[in-house]
């Protein structure tokens, strides 16, 4: 991580489009990080703006447009809904800023290549992120396998149980055709974390998809098999129902890196019970977030223990198995095994200030980039296809695959 | 368990097939389990005979025709090597013998098809096992499914990180033309425990193969994902090679339901290199069992403290999740955790004899018959004929899937 060095060089200019939950997740890495300065935002509710002005001094627009024109931002991070990811991409590129672009990068093939398209164009970067393949824990992995020490990847597996349907939601979050569900919001990780450390472009996908809770009819459990190039194979699943918790198998360590009490089972549950309709649920959503009532700001005394992580993760090579945990990496050699511990994260989420600002200030062709980012969303929209039509999904041939949400999955 | 009612009343007088590993991981309970009585046996390898005589003051004879046709026989355990078990179950049959068969059951479906009519034509039971679908953990979470409180299930999670490939092995075992490699030994337990607990019909199979040990050429590892009739879907994971070690989510109880010792890394693999060729191994192997120099018998204070079990498994419900352990059963309900433990297991693997028993003496029709074993080995089949020919395979309707043998998978 580089936050140490760059306090004396030039700091990032970075506006926000959206101040929802993807915002405050990342507000901690902006707080924390020196290398970045927030200078505006824009999101249509006002409270949120009220929040910001005051928390950050600086202007808060009810649109993209008026933030997009503010000579005074270098770069946009835009965390707005997944449905306005291309326009908004579309926009900031017309005004010659960076993007950074929350996961998923879009709904479509055909938005994902207009995107690449527009700020190719304008000459700007594009990042897609946070995506939990920033996680230390796997670019480290992705080293020791670079080392060649453990031979070729031959086989991952990766699962992830949490109560992430249980959650509250808007409407859209809970319907496939607009974008919501585990595939579009969990498989885009759990894919780009798999096939960051196979190594190798995926060709082929096969999935079983379900949907099981009437009260939130989309996707809340996924398996999958993923084909690479190089002849390994993964074996991804999840389940966002909110029972078993595979964090349990993480060392009781959650997702954002910080101890999680495996007492306060059902928590999710709990809380969304307390609702009884779609606008009640997207009202308690928006008071949990950013200018809402029930909103907490991150405390600078709230560090992350450990890194964040998305789950227990085995990848077997030829010559041994690495396991990357929140604050090590378990090394399975031929005849030992070793816990070999990371350093303790400095700031959370560092890793996506890290290529936005080599990419921004010394051109550094980011790893997330958009032609990356677009490889993981066909992948999950092959698992709907490949559920719906059960077979095989063939990657990289089929253009028709843009053409999903046209017919989408019940 | 029976095995307290059963002390006064009829014994089951038991013939061994083959004094092999398989008979060695079911003498505890042949020694244990008052209802059973080991009255004869038959294998090749002089030194298991005269052990066999010794230990049990019973004959022990060089074939199975001469065991088939001693009066004092009422039951033959069939745990000759695989490729053995359709041949050894007619004779047994033809000598109106009731069969327990090792699993697998055999390596085709018309060696199954074949066993099943032989027995019913003889009028004996045909049991096949011991396997892991005995196990009590999944039993229970079975009735707990049975039970109705989940709602139907939707999703199954198997996994298992082993040392399978590692153990001394015939050179048969590493040959899957002739029966070996993990789909054929270990799929076999998981496949069976998954249907055991979706409660359904297999209806289609994809899977992708591992085999990346030039030294042992051989199916290692797997990946398979599983439809069922009922709407249900199981992802199903299997490693044998011997770096991850999945009983770390076991609680470190083994296969076995003893206690491990984490510290007990790389055992097989330091074992297996002090041979050099595949007539080193095979000795090596037959020394371990049962008559060779290194076999040491089972001691009766060497319980098990809690159940055998084949790894970490999530069975996933409408109302919530189910985790089979080896002393309990986890369930995740809505509102609440709780490990539900089980009563300590007195005799091991004695569900065996349960079924053997009530199957001769009370004419129950066993769970585990040839018509279920029949259908494990066809999902077996299917799982190497997906991975050779990248598809899908539909269950039940393909009857050239007994013709996979003539077409082995590299």
């Amino acid at each position: 991580m580089m936050a140490s060095h760059a306090e004396s060089t030039a700091r990032l200019r970075l506006g926000v489009v959206g101040l929802g939950r993807a915002f405050t997740l990342m507000l901690p890495t902006f707080l924390a990080d020196r290398r970045v300065q927030l200078v505006g935002a824009c999101d249509p509710r006002e409270q949120a703006r009220r929040q910001f002005e005051r928390d950050f001094d600086a202007p808060a627009y009810e649109t993209i447009e008026d933030l997009a024109a503010d000579s005074n931002v270098d770069a946009l991070y835009i965390a707005s809904p997944h449905q306005f990811h291309a326009e908004h991409t579309r926009i900031a590129a017309a005004n010659r800023k960076h993007v950074l672009v929350e996961k998923p990068m879009a709904l479509s093939l055909d938005e994902c290549d207009r995107m690449i398209a527009d700020c190719a164009e304008a000459g700007v970067k594009l990042i897609v992120g946070h995506c939990h393949s920033f996680d230390t824990p796997y670019l480290r992995t992705r080293e020791l396998i670079g080392s060649g020490e453990f031979g070729a990847v031959k086989m991952i597996q990766a699962l992830n149980y949490t109560d992430y349907l249980q959650r509250p939601r808007r409407p859209e979050e809970l319907s496939t055709a607009e974008g919501g569900g585990a595939v579009f919001s969990q498989a885009a990780h759990q894919v780009d974390v798999v096939r960051l450390l196979a190594g190798s472009r995926a060709t082929r996908v096969r999935a079983a998809v379900g949907n099981w809770d009437p009260a939130r009819p989309t996707e809340g459990a996924y398996t999958a098999t993923l084909w690479f190039e190089n002849g390994a194979f993964a074996s991804i699943t999840y389940n966002g129902y909110g029972h078993f918790d595979s964090d349990e198998w993480m060392d009781w360590v959650g997702e954002m890196g910080k101890p999680k009490n495996p007492e306060a089972y059902g928590g999710a549950r709990r809380l969304l019970q307390q609702v009884q309709t779609a606008d009640e649920e997207a009202r308690l959503k928006a008071e949990g977030t950013y200018g809402g009532t029930r909103y907490v700001s991150p405390s600078p005394t709230d560090d992350a223990t450990a890194f964040q992580h998305f789950g227990p993760i085995i990848v077997s090579c030829e010559g041994g198995d690495l396991r990357p945990m929140a604050d090590a990496v378990m090394i399975y050699r031929p005849h030992s095994r070793d816990r070999m511990m990371l350093e303790r994260p400095t700031v959370p989420r560092s890793e996506v200030i890290d290529e936005l600002y080599l990419a921004q200030f010394y051109g550094v062709t980011p790893l997330h980039d958009g032609e990356w980012a677009r490889d993981t969303l066909e992948i999950c929209l092959a698992m709907l296809r490949s559920s719906e039509e059960q077979r095989d999904i063939t990657l990289g041939v089929n253009v028709e695959d843009t053409q999903w949400r046209e017919n989408p999955s019940s």
